[in-house]
């Protein structure tokens, strides 16, 4: 328990001779690189390594060196003798069919993240919120564990630092994340390439997709509030292979918007609410309101009903909150 | 005449003493970051900096500091004896109202810039093309001027980096662009308030407009070519104050699609066309043919005529190009 330096990570690395090693449910840019980054540094060290995935990686990430060799679902029956955990905050993070390895007897479990809400589940952890994205963290343990950044490695970790800081735009990149990309570059990686990988190889459907989406925006609370609309419909027709993660965007990037909402449809009859905010609102607390969580700037919560009825009720205590923080200051 | 080094250059201009400082027409943000870094350089230097702008600063640019004073138009009447140029390919880049100071008797010119084709068309030119951005040459200057980088230096130049590299995506990004980067954060920038102004204020309309230009997508050539329009229609209605620059990746960024077409209607009765090519098609030869120029990857010409017509001549010359580049092979 406690937090341990990266040198004691590194050293505990060492030891393992079969690691498995996971990231989270639903995985982005971050999980999926780190995890392969790490895998990749582990095999340089002779180990054999098991890389697993609860849920299939998306098809912007499938680019990625060794990719095909994350086993995705039921984790393949072997005997590991250590777990490491990547940018997960919870266990329940792992997913239900990765989960029971943390209480596998005689495994070692090591917990590498960078959420501050992270609590030292595992016999190992180094959290370090200060990190802007797991990736760091794993470009920080090359060193001590003696191994050569290729530029396979560093196109994972590329991946995982630019996706988690939005390409170096949020508030979690720093002067260190910059210093590491130049590195990298330095050691050969086209980041252009990986760019064009990432960001240029929409599918049509996502195309069509938005525009579907956009002509739904609306607004409310004198321009503070804007929200746009995923339904069943759209997705059904457009979008079930394609990833909706930045359309709450649109309604966030919005001058004068402080909070922009998502509310889409799911295939169960819940709605699922995504809430970005910019500078004054917590969306967490929002959400949690709902029974949901998150960031103060990002959050999200589900809902069971109709759309119409979950519109309602959070709009109206969106608006609420809105009122409170700007106290009637016009946008 | 020739190509000077950054050490000539910052002695050239430590010899002035009332500077005017140009960047080119319709400035983007490398032109007016550049402009306002160098000219907040050389107020440093106790210099009496004037700055000029053929037109008028882009909404999303007017919170940089010392802004309100570029001037904007017609030249004012002074007794200048240095003008530097930023950004300007050829003298026409500056505008009817600015160019003519290069020919002012007694005034000496220096020229930085980094594009290719630059020609050396002042008395001191530093050109270089490895800079991804001209911000990057003026960072560089900091020292042989023997100039302080403050943080609203700093806000400039990284405007100016940030934007001409796409958010660090572009393939002229560098270690060094990342490394300089990493000094601006070192001094106090707060890039991620700076990145929330270029790219989270977006006027409603833009959002509005962008839903409009989306619904004309089409895509020929098995997929290869993707295009958008924009008529006068839609920018009456929503565009007059809005940056359309951005709307043309949206056909350019689909998965398969080689190249992406913007037509643009002009209240002139002309059309604009903006071509962007991901790696197979030259598209500044394809621009020529119709009278325009470019880049390979990014170029545009214009059009008398009608919509209709300018698009059944530009897609069926774009067709042939691309069968030729690909061969006859599939997306």
């Amino acid at each position: 328990m406690g937090n341990k330096s990266l040198a004691a990570v590194a050293a505990e690395l060492r030891r393992a001779v079969r690691p498995v090693l996971a990231g989270h449910v639903m995985p982005d840019g971050d999980s999926i690189g780190s995890t392969l980054a790490l895998g990749l540094m582990l095999e340089q060290l002779g180990k054999t390594v098991q890389m697993v995935s609860q849920d299939p990686i998306p098809a912007t990430y499938r680019f990625l060196p060794g990719v095909e060799r994350i086993h995705i679902g039921t984790v393949p029956d072997a005997d590991y003798d250590y777990l490491v955990t990547l940018d997960c905050s919870v266990p329940e993070r792992l997913g239900p069919d990765v989960k029971p390895l943390l209480s596998r007897p005689g495994i070692r479990v090591v917990n590498i993240d960078h959420h501050i809400s992270t609590g030292p589940f595992a016999d190992f952890n180094h959290i370090d919120p200060t990190a802007a994205a797991v990736g760091e963290i794993v470009f920080d343990l090359a060193e001590p564990l003696g191994v050569e950044i290729t530029v396979d490695i560093g196109t994972c970790l590329y991946v995982a630092i630019a996706t988690d800081t939005g390409s170096f735009r949020y508030e979690n990149t720093t002067a260190g994340t910059h210093r590491r990309i130049a590195r990298l570059m330095e050691m050969g990686l086209d980041a252009a390439a990986v760019n064009t990988r990432i960001y240029d190889e929409k599918p049509l459907a996502a195309i069509r997709l938005l525009h579907q989406v956009l002509g739904t925006l609306a607004l409310s609370a004198g321009g503070r509030i804007a929200w746009l609309r995923l339904t069943r419909a759209m997705e059904a027709e457009y979008g079930e292979e394609v990833d909706v993660e930045d359309l709450i965007n649109y309604a966030r990037r919005i001058s004068g918007v402080e909070v922009g909402i998502l509310f889409r449809e799911l295939p169960e009859g819940q709605i699922k609410v995504g809430f970005r905010s910019k500078r004054a609102v917590d969306v967490a607390a929002l959400a949690s309101a709902f029974g949901g969580g998150g960031h103060p700037r990002a959050a999200g919560c589900r809902f069971e009903g109709e759309l119409a009825e979950a519109e309602r009720q959070v709009l109206g205590a969106t608006e609420r909150v809105v009122a409170e923080a700007f106290d009637g200051r016009s946008p």
